[in-house]
């Protein structure tokens, strides 16, 4: 982790800020869906969101859960196990001075991973491909965690 | 993304830090806010949670969910989904180099939004407000996405 | 915050890589162990995951939650809502310039705690050691979050 200073500015800290923000704005897309499937499906979780509903009665009914709902939120919740910390690891990654070439692999593979993840979650497709999707994803992970473990380790 | 290194000392640094901790500190006082609702409510998820309960059926009647406490622990999932994007996302806009008075204007919009959203989800508030203010912190993550990627953009 | 950019290189932050580098890690492996838990008690959220089921009627019955699996993820939510705040805080709070002895002390009571709160949730161990570890970690976080608040603060 010699020279951080000077990496920060580098190549791969701009390449690392774009996919970053991309896949964290994959991410932030599912709140959309998910309230997508909400509205169609009408299944909502809150009574003050049932406005949609004319009647009492219309209104408890549509307080339900829906399964292309739970979908959509399941989708959202592994993105929030593994895109942060893809992000978070990321970072040092980033801060570890690796070559360019290396650093945009793993930043495509990834970014690629989860919105192949996220296709395979919703449409659904068969597995094992959202299995081999997650795995890629959780792969790249590691492997930039290794790198800051062996550059950074300090204990 | 030019100069980032004197940025990273720069007041707009300095404020993103403030800010930053802030709201997640806000985040993290969901888990009391929730551990108040399943004592209050005796509601519990884990068997050996209910020391409450006296005898084996009573331990038993309080593992059980409650309005309160899931209300609160969407809440704390909505924290999750959105103000983790704003850190990581404000992180990396707070290296672009922007001014200061635009930096300050997105993390108080982003910061006083949630506020509101945990007052107008625990009350609860009638819609649309809990979803407004959802949107606006949706809206500041957005425009700080944008300024990354035409700042930085390395694909 | 003065002197922030010799601070990134410094001993703080190796220390502060290493250690949210494991932390991550940790939080990761509820993945696979939540996976081999579903396996295991034949649990399945996902109609397309029931491949172990023969016929139509053994599928439909392995889609249903386990004690055990709803265990693992309530163990992975509690880290999400703990560690990333953890690594967040903890990488604005390596930038203050704290001295390595007290950071080491923090960032080495936060991962031994979340350790101990993975070991006392999955065993699980008697109450209060679960809540006791939670809170430790906690603690750490806040103390952290307070000398950036002092350090930092520009609202």
């Amino acid at each position: 982790m010699a020279e951080v200073v000077n990496m920060i500015d580098s190549e791969v800290f701009l390449a690392f800020s774009t996919y970053a923000t991309i896949v964290i704005l994959k991410m932030m897309l599912m709140s959309p869906i998910t309230a997508y499937f909400r509205f169609t499906r009408k299944a909502f979780a809150n009574p003050e969101d049932t406005g949609l509903g004319k009647s009492a009665e219309e209104k408890k009914k549509i307080l339900r859960t829906d399964p292309d709902v739970e979908r959509a939120r399941r989708c959202h919740q592994n993105d929030l196990e593994n895109i942060l910390p893809f992000v978070l690891i990321g970072l040092l990654y980033s801060l570890t001075g690796p070559d360019l070439h290396s650093a945009l692999l793993y930043f495509r593979v990834f970014v690629g991973s989860r919105f192949l993840h996220t296709v395979a979650y919703l449409a659904p497709l068969p597995q094992p491909s959202r299995a081999l999707s997650w795995m890629v994803g959780m792969g790249v992970t590691f492997a930039m965690a290794y790198r800051v473990l062996t550059t950074a380790l300090h204990l």
